[in-house]
């Protein structure tokens, strides 16, 4: 089967980190165009250090580019409460060798979609403003994405009461990419919550003995303290995590087809997306809406893709 | 001990009527000060009229004094899709021989706050209309108010993807209300799907072998029909029985104490209860929010409720 | 001819107060039914109070009855920027012998116009609350309600950019009663800045020679010296004063009929009124918007307004 | 004295012809870096096509690249009423023999503004899609702004009661534009609804013997009965030619350095600009506001421009 062509848009983050490990892993059948930054958990240029540093942890040959530097309309907002000062904080990881790639991420998404033979995947697991960006440069590119497969929104939220932070940080980007009339699947928190990474999964996944694994283990302790103190969770969720764990094996995931609606103007909802999971408003469905995933069969296939990454050397 | 002084505000509707039924009964020890009507469900005049028949039916000694004829500030909007054409369509009723009573329900409820000795609690189980206005017209009624018992909002919506009905149809009346100081109970969707009169409730309670046990058993049978129609529920949620359950047994709930703010701006989320269940927002707890309800007990005690009106003579 | 019914329905406030004064004067063919009072300018209570001074200073025989202490929705804003502490700040009345009569002005404002032979003018110089309270309460006066003529609004903002006070205070309450259907006819400020009371117009003011005279050029001074330094005006626009001055002599005002929709929802923009001037919404008119005034004229007519007092005695 | 690097953003649109003209004339100073189109008065590509003619006709040799085919994050919204369904309906100018030239307008302005040895002014005179675009992609290039100089808003609106054309067709990139520190020099309605061109104007305009005055002229007959038909003006107001005629000589105009927010939320003031001409609002000042316009030496100015043309061959 010929590989499915994607670029990963995201600011790592320590989910994002553990969703590049998954395409990037044997178990898949990806071929990376690229990874993308954009300003979200953190500054983007944190966001591309993390990148390359995740590159060359798992010597990685694709292009890192650098994106957006703040949201299309509204101020930056960054999320260093849950991320650390570095917006991966937790393990150490040497400085990175690798350079990050020259032009601007949204320059780099349009022309590998157009240069590409078939079509590619847009996977962002930050906020959408590249994706934003790059359809409105070069509205063509619609044609040519087989599907976005994105981390963000929900029926409840977590920056705010309403709103997840991702689509909060740039409601009008998510707005732009929910109405674009592409395939969106969205990995919202609804079945995000429900891949928490708990001290059990800790420790299991703790036993993998390798570099990956053992930097995904200290990844989640501290992402893992992190949500308790400031949640009550037992854990981290690995929402980014979902992405890329859907394109290994979609069948992990139940969906509904529906109508989602970005709030852009509200007082208390800014960035809430509104979920029409009941069919009341009549409206035409945009969003396959991921509600409910397998949780023994995700950790599975989880620790083969860490065990994948072979011995200790 | 002494009974309780309340004044029920609704828009009957069957699970107000449902509402009604619990607070009249035998085993509450509610004293009921009268029964206000408010635009919601259906039209105001027909809300009135449907108050009046569950008057008949109990043989309530209480005034039922008409309230607002629409929202605070919006237009009207009704629900016969849920309710019918007489907002409590199923059962037949015979015309009320019992007749409203003069006044306008905002003065009443004024009034019977300031003359009651003690304090009153309200229990709305409609649009919020009615209690905004008497905030309004008599603000210091405030400090006579024990606590006021609610059914509206949620987590997530019902007449909209974010919006519960009643909190949707006057958002800026349940603002004024949730923003008052007062202690206030609110019984959402969030706990209200978990009271929903399945086929196997319908038939266990159909038993109960008297006139208001029929009347109620009918009111479900109808009303869960139109849940099953139209959101592909397997029975109506008896959402306004929660608050005079409440009043008859606290303890059959679990709460949280959050902050809720109501949004009257958003373009998708007008009507939205920004439930701030994390903790994110910083802002003081208003509100007791009822997540959890013990099913088990509350059937057995709803069955005891109806039970308790007697035999069919 | 008979005279027209009116009430006064005001937060005086220096121009409040000089509208009073035209429709009391001999010179006007209005029958003031009462003047009822709302939270604006200054809170309620203050307000009461100016009112009562005034009436004593006139030695009118009407009723004074105090309405609401805050808007319909949002939380209560004050002007003593421009009004002083008192909220008529300036000349030095005696504090009130008239006490104010009992109970509420909205069922006040409701009785009076249901009792009323013929229809009954409403005259409203503050925010917008009481009115859109007594529509609420009995949506039946809507028929006897000849025309409401109030000072509010305009295609630009005093209070911000885009909003005038009265709106700005209760935008709810203006919506309400802006789509109410009723006759509007509306003194913004477009027209109401073009009645400076400058220094000439202060000094020729100054020369009549009674009491009420004496009064309203102590105030006019105040008002003016505020105006100056505030907004860099050459005086005081006497707002409020256009809507009896109109009610004495219509022709004084040119009229536009036009839609105007009350801004509630906006971030920068909460309480403008949208003046459609060019037709280009294609909404039905629902305004009388006077864009033009005979400065001459007016000067001319409040002079003998003045005059009409009579001598000091 | 060096020219002044200016970059001309435009939908050509009649006024934005003109404006061309001015900057292209012999009376300027400017250097003309390129010409971007952008959607707006109609679809973008016809922008280019009237963009390309202009260029024909002055026998014109700067690039002219084509831009954003939708604002930001609404949908598109056009202006035939006024502008014809070319967008410059009007004069019949031949099919342009010049052609676009390749890339994208967006790209273009960043790569002139890096590569220029000093700043460069940018004078856009349609919506601000490419300018905030341009923003977004290369932030570093505020430095080497000079000014923006640009048509659009005002204290009151054209397309709405509130809002202008061209901000309103994408008041969020105008948002982005009036927040990001640039110096902007700002021509809105207040200032461009006095130069109307009247039939004495045009009549005068009309003896000016030569192609471009001609052109002129049967534009200005075209746009003017436009007006007249549409909102009863007694001639086109030639909006975008304010911000070429300043750049020529900027004392015609007067200006207050005032705050100005774009409206993005309003349900009736989308794309309203709230300028703070009172200083009520206490935020620094961001935009230099043109309020007063010099007439006579506008339109003499105006006519020696066109003159400047040179006889017709």
């Amino acid at each position: 089967m010929t590989a499915r062509k994607v670029i990963l848009d995201c600011d790592p983050g320590h989910d994002d980190a553990i969703s590049i490990i998954i395409a990037a892993s044997k178990m898949s059948n990806l071929e990376i165009l690229g990874i993308t930054t954009v300003a979200g958990n953190v500054e983007v240029q944190k966001n591309t250090t993390n990148a390359l540093k995740v590159k060359d942890l798992l010597g990685l040959d694709v292009p890192v580019v650098q994106g957006a530097e703040r949201p299309l309309v509204r101020k930056s907002e960054i999320a260093t409460e849950i991320h650390g000062d570095s917006g991966m904080d937790g393990p150490v990881l040497p400085n990175p060798k690798s350079r990050v790639d020259d032009g601007h991420a949204v320059d780099f998404i349009v022309e590998q979609i157009l240069q590409s033979e078939g079509k590619v995947t847009l996977v962002p697991t930050g906020p959408l403003t590249n994706i934003a960006l790059a359809l409105h440069k070069a509205p063509e590119i619609k044609h040519k994405i087989e599907e976005i497969v994105l981390m963000g929104g929900g029926t409840f939220g977590n920056w705010t009461p309403a709103a997840e932070f991702n689509i909060y940080v740039d409601a009008e980007a998510a707005k732009f990419v929910f109405e674009s009339g592409i395939h969106v699947t969205m990995f919202g928190l609804d079945v995000t919550h429900q891949v928490i990474a708990t001290k059990d999964i800790q420790q299991r996944l703790s036993k993998v003995d390798n570099r990956v694994g053992k930097f995904v283990s200290e990844l989640l302790v501290f992402f893992g303290d992190m949500y308790e103190d400031h949640f009550g969770f037992e854990g981290g969720p690995i929402h980014d995590a979902c992405t890329t764990m859907y394109l290994l094996k979609p069948e992990l995931f139940d969906f509904k087809h529906v109508h989602l609606a970005v709030e852009t103007k509200g007082e208390f909802t800014y960035g809430a997306t509104a979920v029409d999971l009941l069919g009341v408003t009549g409206r035409i469905p945009n969003t396959h809406f991921a509600y409910q995933v397998d949780q023994e069969a995700f950790w599975d296939l989880f620790e083969a893709v860490l065990e994948s990454y072979g011995e200790v050397a």
